[in-house]
């Protein structure tokens, strides 16, 4: 089953707005065995839409539009709809019902041009919207499945979990599963080398290799007879992984390594303090996106100059004059000395050459320390993250906030390769 | 001119990889006065990008496209060139001379394959990679101008930058200038009542209400018959900018608000130092993120516990107790409290509630005080942000920032809006 993903909107054609979605849609429909062969944006032009709509429509079997739905007169993808399919408007009384609690909940007056959003094409099925005003459009016919819906990503993403996905899957010719496994601080080559033989395990499966800054996703697919044996295989796979790799797992699917980790933090009541130099406060950000994290973070500290760390962390001055504030030495003593400040039971430290400049031969731009302190000692590690300083910042966040997953589950504190 | 952007690879129909390089070029050629009327992705199928390169050309003047051209057997989009334009391979001394440098300078081994990359189109001119291995093919001829880069995306912006802008920019039909002004502290709907006129000031121009998270950035664009026309009619757009909302006015274009703010505080010889309750580290992280930074960032402290607030900022308990650590009494202490213990000139501060939960009648989710201390004062207020976590720390950082620039800048330290 094909599908095409048609998006549009002036904003997305001079770049405004980067199309996420399409990939956000593109990634679910892959999930349930469904391959977008296609994905096309327009501007807000009539013909522009009635032609990708019949482009669309004649290749692919599923087609899924978003954008244009809105209330202004920029908004055509209504329009479109009505003359593409021959139709006109009826009034749904659901989706004036959801317009109008929409607005009494925020306390605003309703608009004709919102209540003019209730209008639907005649023979759409309404797609209800929890999160915004305008509904979505279904249409099923001999030539396979229309679906038109708004722009905004957390309404489209709405409707598309809640009504389009199930159905979609259920109708889907071959069962698929699939699991992504989330690892870190193992390199794409070594894993692949370590996972030999994974993709001939099993047949009708795949494996695919996902490198990012946080480490390598690991995507496993499986089609099946039936889901419940698609399922069984993606396991299977899954458990291989985990035998093979499992320190370097530290979790699934969409979760991130921040939400794992306030997980772990808050199941064993443990407190948590950071001191950061290089990574500049990145810990901390990603840290506190978590809702619930402040019952497991206690503080932070960017120590961006030596006094700082002196005055606020304890490390003496004259071992940072000693070995430099890039060093081991430093590292353990910022990460002790904010544990012992702040009464936590874990402190984690990054200090390092971000760059691009203050590299030198012996500490080259990308050497980070890391250090993490406990009860049970304080240890670090140097690793050497690359050259270019966002990535520097990404990828020692990354391995910081892991060494503190590998103490919580008592695995050796740094990866070993 | 009308342009299409091709863009091809597996990773973008499965949302692996979103796709930016559509927007960045799409915006890049807005620039310039080309209209992008379509973007459309592919896979590495030769069958699907011979078909999209014969709809392409046969629509658009300007074809670029992107992706496919690595050096493994996934990557078929020099195959396709070859079919398309019925032509053979020759080597290309040039390319070749920079792939042996690249991998030279990398102290890495030049593998067949990449030394393959410089076997290009024979009838295409290539376009030179700074920044990686493959080159770029351009083939011009009656029917239009036809380019393909690399998908990595600082190998394509390098590329468009140095080769392919300045020659459409050249041959653009009519001469284009944009501007865009950066604003924030000023909603939409004020900031338009404000610059009532400006739409009607110069003929043949346009502005656009772009509002983000950082604020409403404002772009400016005119067409004249000469470049340098279209500058001035643009640079009278911004100015009438300036005149009406100038204190909201942080940059242009491409800079970000962390970007100005560090040239600011270089070039005034400031320190500053920050004090993150809700923001959670978001703005050291900001300010980290620019080279530099470390001249004019002391430190940060991320106050997430009641005794950090104490023990690390001077925070009275007692001040907590009575007003709550989200008032302007504590936004206060911990602005200056930072300030004096850092022995800096400035000290930020936030404190609020970036929910989901923590919200009450009287502190609901989203209120956020925001302090600034300088030698002159030290002053407060509260600012709502809304309900979305993420949302309150974005905006609540942005505004602490703004708060900076305006001292800076001897503007009223909190926008009056």
């Amino acid at each position: 089953m094909k599908a095409e993903v048609l998006s549009i909107g002036d904003e997305l054609l001079i770049g405004q707005v980067i199309n996420s979605n399409a990939a956000w849609i593109g990634e679910q429909l892959a999930r349930i065995g469904i391959s977008v062969g296609r994905m096309t944006t327009v501007g807000d032009s009539l013909d522009d839409i009635l032609q990708a709509f019949e482009r669309a429509r004649s290749e692919c079997a599923v087609v899924i539009v978003t954008g244009g739905l809105g209330p202004t007169h920029d908004d055509r993808t209504r329009e479109a709809v009505l003359r593409f399919f021959n139709t006109g408007l009826r009034l749904d009384e659901d989706a004036l019902t959801d317009i109008e609690r929409f607005f009494a909940e925020r306390k605003r007056p309703l608009s004709d041009r919102n209540r003019d959003q209730a209008m639907v094409p005649a023979l759409a099925r309404t797609l209800r919207n929890m999160r915004g005003t305008a509904p979505g459009y279904h249409i099923s016919d001999d030539r396979g499945q229309f679906f038109v819906l708004p722009g905004v990503p957390t309404e489209m993403k709405g409707m598309m979990e809640r009504d389009i996905l199930p159905l979609l899957a259920s109708a889907a010719p071959t069962p698929r599963a699939v699991i992504t496994v989330l690892s870190t601080g193992i390199p794409e080559s070594t894993l692949a080398d370590t996972l030999e033989g994974i993709d001939t395990l099993l047949p009708d499966t795949a494996v695919a290799f996902l490198p990012s800054l946080h480490g390598v996703r690991l995507r496993l697919t499986a089609t099946r007879d039936t889901a419940d044996a698609a399922r069984h295989a993606v396991d299977t796979l899954a458990d291989f992984v985990l035998t093979r790799v499992g320190e370097h797992v530290y979790g699934r699917d969409t979760e991130s390594m921040e939400q794992v980790l306030v997980a772990l933090l808050r199941a064993q009541g443990k407190l948590l303090a950071v001191a950061e130099s290089c990574t500049g406060g990145l810990i901390t950000d990603r840290l506190t996106n978590v809702p619930g994290s402040s019952d497991c973070l206690e503080r932070g500290v960017v120590a961006y100059s030596n006094r700082c760390k002196s005055d606020m962390l304890g490390v003496p001055p004259l071992l940072i004059a000693e070995h430099g504030a890039v060093s081991r030495e430093v590292a353990e003593a910022m990460a002790e000395g904010v544990r012992l400040r702040a009464g936590t039971d874990i402190g984690i430290s990054t200090t390092g050459v971000a760059g691009p400049s203050g590299g030198s031969d012996e500490k080259p731009v990308g050497l980070v320390w890391i250090g993490i302190s406990s009860p049970d000692g304080t240890e670090a590690r140097a690793f050497h993250f690359g050259t270019d300083r966002l990535t520097v910042k990404a990828r020692a966040a990354q391995a910081a906030l892991d060494a503190v997953r590998r103490l919580l589950l008592h695995l050796p504190l740094f990866s070993t390769q």
